[in-house]
């Protein structure tokens, strides 16, 4: 039965969709709508429209609890404030120096008519470019621990529409090939997720900000909506006290692809940098023990084949040194990779090398060769056990110049394992909730007072907080280039078309570029050309990029391996020249540390012709352009090394043409001629 | 980084698709064959192949825990036995009296083979319908307490697929019109879901026996397949301890529709009737103070317009007196109805009626003409509050003879009320979660105590228990008539055409039929002809079925009527004699008591011609057919009332042809001539 019209109120039922709209916020230009709603049950829903056509039709908001009753009908509007914002602010490190955040703000409060009058406000941020809008419950007498079982927020995208997605729950967590289908076959998804309705318009769904709350996953309703479904936790799925806020729950809109990825609306959301000065971390390159694990060629755990042995680093510090590479990620380095490592963190120790790592010894060698070890964590999930050794890991660290830590959580979906209490139960979280989303911060904060910068590997999703927290640079959270060495199938030449406007929306990627060998292990082909390896440093953004092949491999393309030498890892600028989701994509950057423009492009399985208009550099100045492109009749199946490396003088107002092969790409420095 | 070769199994990266069968089983006539296999990292998967071909492709098992790591890999088969199972038992009362049980069943034992070794076990039995298996943990000293996260089961339909479905975790719970798109756009769904694969296949999905766990939900994956996604709940999703086994999860196979309508598979996988002699249960119609709320003439709560008072009831009495119904469902009778109700459940008593209701008094009266009131017992979900009041509620019951009992939990979802200790903390639950499956069976058990049925609205979902519990005679669990009173839109024509195939598979509705006036409130048009109302209590299985109108309705289609009258609601057989998923349905019932047969017919919005062979009736013998039928031109839109009632001699080997209208029927019932 549901509640008759004798009991309820009588406009819920007999006309469920009438509904007075209470309040509205416009985006600074006018072309984002949003309002709110509150219906003849007091149920509060948003609506957004984008020059004038229905862009998200009306979508619930509120709250299922497990310690009171649910936050959804009832309503009223207590007071309502707007407010415009513009102020640009600069990033000590990122894809863009400046950063402008303009936006106009509706901050609603609403109380229950009757019982309890408990309080909830909501506050949409709406930019040109999207909007955020957050919940927050304050400091009210019949509310003081809040319980969430479920976010009952919804996204009612007006229009039938692309998707291009993950699956939430699966056991490899994030890293999976991303499906593309009608929004219709959703069925269960990770943010973010990019969409293009019938008319062009790109949006993309995610959330900022996310502090000590649980992940946000959507899953498709009986409607074809989508709907918040949060990360699971115990004894909810968030535990909070008022007054809290919730993450922001973000959707972008362009009209081209590239409009999403030049958007600062995720890093605008967050909260100013808490750090203070960050220049002790410096964005930089890498090399390191770690594609010759991959390969099987070495091992983790010590014996004949232990790759992070003295002697094997020094080899990669005098590499480093030699082409100016500022990293050494060694892994392996510590106590516990012997035996079955994946099945028991526990016998990690953080502060241990094993014998035949001489560890101080390295470090003075690295300083004297103007070259930094990178630290290695891997707690395969036992991250109460990690925690307790991290203080000390990170102080030893420091001690050694070593300033930069990736951090890792192999595990399955579901495995992380919480120790409260030492010797006490064990209790398994997920990689993305709630406890984990303060797990990540607290490392965060202890790698900050040791000037260490953190790089998370099987990590929670990247929600703009390296803005707040500029020590943590990059993470993985997609399948990377390791797939390339043993995935069942390798990552296909779609791959980084598809992160460019999904995963790379949510922030910096350690991708591990430039395998320039294009094999995987036992000869298995990476479905790449010679000269898409190169153009992924500047179309995958991150202030660390790895050099992730083989010395020995790099000796071989001395050509090629010129761009990574000279790619810069910070910018003053990034713009998407073109590119369509899950096809190709175009990116131009400009270093930040000198007046230098950099351009990649890569491109899905089908060879296509790209076109590139000049028009971002710089007036009056002419370049010298040294193109890393694919050679006639590249293809990755059949000629990947087809590869031609060519100079040509250049100035904005031309355009370049280049004939890419079947996952190839080209990449380009420009150099201002003197 | 996902585990790489040098840290797990070989084969598990290399080949995971790789995998040994290592036990099989199936159905006794062999069309049905179920594999179990291991792959190289040890996981467990089930296959189903139909007639040599793949109906469900590899299907993974496991569980997520909350207090010890996941039950997914690292297996080995450590036992296995089969076995022929094969008997033919009788319900106390049903659809049909004798039900066989024919199956052969595979029991395998896996143990870890590392680490802990514990245990799992699975069991399959394989019908010629269908497939039923179930997990059971055996006592073994790692496991005591277990706290299961997520169960990892997976039904990987091989075959693309039209669905029927109702989304899960939607705040109106079940009461929602069935979707029908392809398996592909399901996002999460509840079962039962039925599908029909290209080649016409029908198989639907749902669990049997759901006790002392959580209902199951499913989630459609990245690739396309559902997976279980189980209710709520805190700490943990299901809690129990070693030994104890799940629901059997259910997959029913048949080349026709009818043929899912027909199978015994969730009956014959749930235990044996554990009450003994329940013969006090009186399969029976009934009518009541109930439409009349619904149309908002009279109200739940006192004052002028009760419906629920002495002089009401009387009226009732003498109605169902007059006609030969057994039983008059009184709602409102009790004291809490009055102001918001549905806010505060813990208003209700139990035991007490309102001044204006002499329970005593009408229960005599019922007596002496040969009635029974019928009890109502509304909750609206202040759940422990009722189990504080329920044993003195059925023996006051009981002592006025009133043997059965309407319970109600009417709420959102996820806002039933909990508290373990009165005064203490009250916590949310969701209707179909652990708690509430312990929930209903204490409420059954306590009834049963004093010889009381119970027919649960807004119930848990069916799961064959009333095989065990005979006293669970119907439930709601779906749109019922009542959205035709007032539902924003009403219940379309196709709704009981697609019930049978879906809702109906899980067990008994009390769906309310029998609305002669085919108007709801308002005047609002109820989709149906009159015959369609009449031919409801063939095609819907209840052994208590409501003839809901008014008697002043009925007193205007005297015709009709009749067929009310005669209809029972226990029987001896039933036919799906044919009928498409949302289209149409074609049912024949024998009669337990009786030689008759009884056949009713539904359509969707479509007119359409309706042939009915009648191989059904008993040999040698001669019926009148007394019909009940659209007349010419009868459509629910412009010309519900076109009805013809007529006589026709048949026998065996006859058949019947109608024109059903649309939103039409036709009902029969075949008398034997003497």
């Amino acid at each position: 039965m549901r509640v008759p019209l004798s009991v309820a109120l009588l406009l819920a039922l007999s006309a469920p969709a009438q509904a007075d709209t209470v309040a509205r916020v416009a985006s600074p230009d006018g072309t984002l709508q949003v309002e709110l709603d509150l219906n003849g049950e007091g149920r509060l829903a948003y609506r957004v429209a984008r020059k004038g056509q229905p862009l998200l039709a009306d979508s619930r908001l509120g709250f299922i609890l497990r310690n009171d009753r649910q936050l959804l009908r009832g309503f009223k509007l207590d007071t309502q404030a707007t407010r415009g914002f513009d102020e640009t602010w600069e990033q000590p490190w990122g894809e863009r120096r400046y950063v402008r955040n303009h936006y106009n703000e509706l901050r609603a409060s609403f109380v229950e008519g009757d019982r309890d009058h408990r309080r909830m406000d909501v506050v949409f941020r709406v930019f040109d470019d999207g909007i955020g809008f957050r919940y927050e419950l304050p400091r009210q007498p019949r509310l003081d621990e809040v319980q969430i079982e479920e976010e009952l927020t919804e996204f009612a995208i007006a229009q039938p529409a692309t998707a291009w997605w993950l699956p939430a729950f699966e056991w490899n967590r994030e890293e999976y090939l991303y499906n593309r289908t009608p929004l219709a076959e959703v069925g269960v998804a990770q943010t973010p997720i990019t969409l293009r309705t019938g008319d062009g318009t790109h949006l993309s769904i995610h959330e900022a900000a996310l502090v000590d709350y649980a992940g946000m996953n959507l899953a498709k309703g009986g409607d074809g909506r989508l709907r918040a479904l949060l990360t699971p936790g115990s004894p909810a799925k968030v535990v909070r006290h008022t007054p809290f806020a919730t993450p922001w729950r973000t959707i972008q809109v362009a009209d081209r692809a590239g409009g999403l990825v030049e958007s600062n609306l995720i890093l605008n959301l967050n909260e100013p940098n808490k750090l203070g000065d960050v220049s002790w971390f410096k964005p930089s390159k890498y090399v390191g023990v770690w594609w010759s694990l991959h390969l099987d060629q070495q091992t983790w755990g010590t014996g004949p084949k232990h790759g992070a042995t003295t002697e094997n680093t020094k080899r990669y510090i005098d590499f480093a040194a030699k082409y100016g590479f500022r990293g050494v990620l060694v892994e392996g380095w510590n106590v516990g990779w012997d035996g079955d490592w994946f099945a028991n963190g526990w016998n990690f120790d953080f502060s241990k090398p094993t014998p035949d790592y001489d560890i101080a010894g390295l470090a003075a060698y690295a300083k004297a060769m103007g070259v930094h070890l990178i630290g290695h964590h891997e707690t395969a999930c036992a991250v109460s056990h990690y925690e307790r050794q991290m203080d000390a890991a990170f102080a030893l660290f420091a001690q050694l110049g070593i300033d930069a830590v990736k951090t890792g959580y192999v595990c399955d979906a579901g495995q992380i394992e919480r120790q409260d209490v030492a010797g006490g139960p064990v209790l398994r979280e997920w990689h993305e909730g709630q406890f984990m989303s303060n797990h990540h911060l607290r490392v965060l904060q202890a790698a900050a007072k040791h000037h260490v910068a953190i790089n998370s590997h099987e990590p929670i999703k990247d929600t703009g907080l390296r803005r707040t927290y500029p020590n943590w640079v990059s993470r993985e959270g997609a399948r990377g280039q390791e797939f390339n060495a043993w995935g069942a199938p390798p990552n296909p030449p779609e791959h980084e078309p598809n992160l460019v406007f999904t995963r790379m929306l949510a922030g910096p990627m350690d991708f591990t570029p430039g395998v320039v060998s294009l094999k995987g292990r036992g000869g298995q082909p990476i479905q790449n050309t010679l000269a898409r390896q190169l153009a992924d440093y500047v179309v995958l953004y991150s202030p660390i990029h790895m050099a992730a092949d083989l010395p020995e491999h790099y000796a071989q393309h001395m050509d090629a391996f010129q761009f990574i030498v000279d790619v810069p890892t910070d910018w003053q600028d990034t713009r998407v020249v073109n590119g369509e989701v899950g096809d190709y994509a175009t990116i131009a950057r400009k270093d930040r540390n000198s007046a230098d423009w950099y351009v990649g492009s890569v491109t899905d399985e089908n060879a296509r012709r790209i076109t590139i208009p000049l028009g971002f550099l710089d007036a009056k100045t002419r370049y010298t352009a040294q193109i890393y492109r694919d050679g006639e009749g590249a293809d990755w199946k059949s000629n990947p090394f087809a590869f031609v490396r060519e100079e040509r003088t250049v100035q904005r107002g031309d355009t370049l043409e280049f004939a890419l092969g079947s996952g190839g790409g080209v990449a380009i420095r420009f150099v201002p001629k003197r």
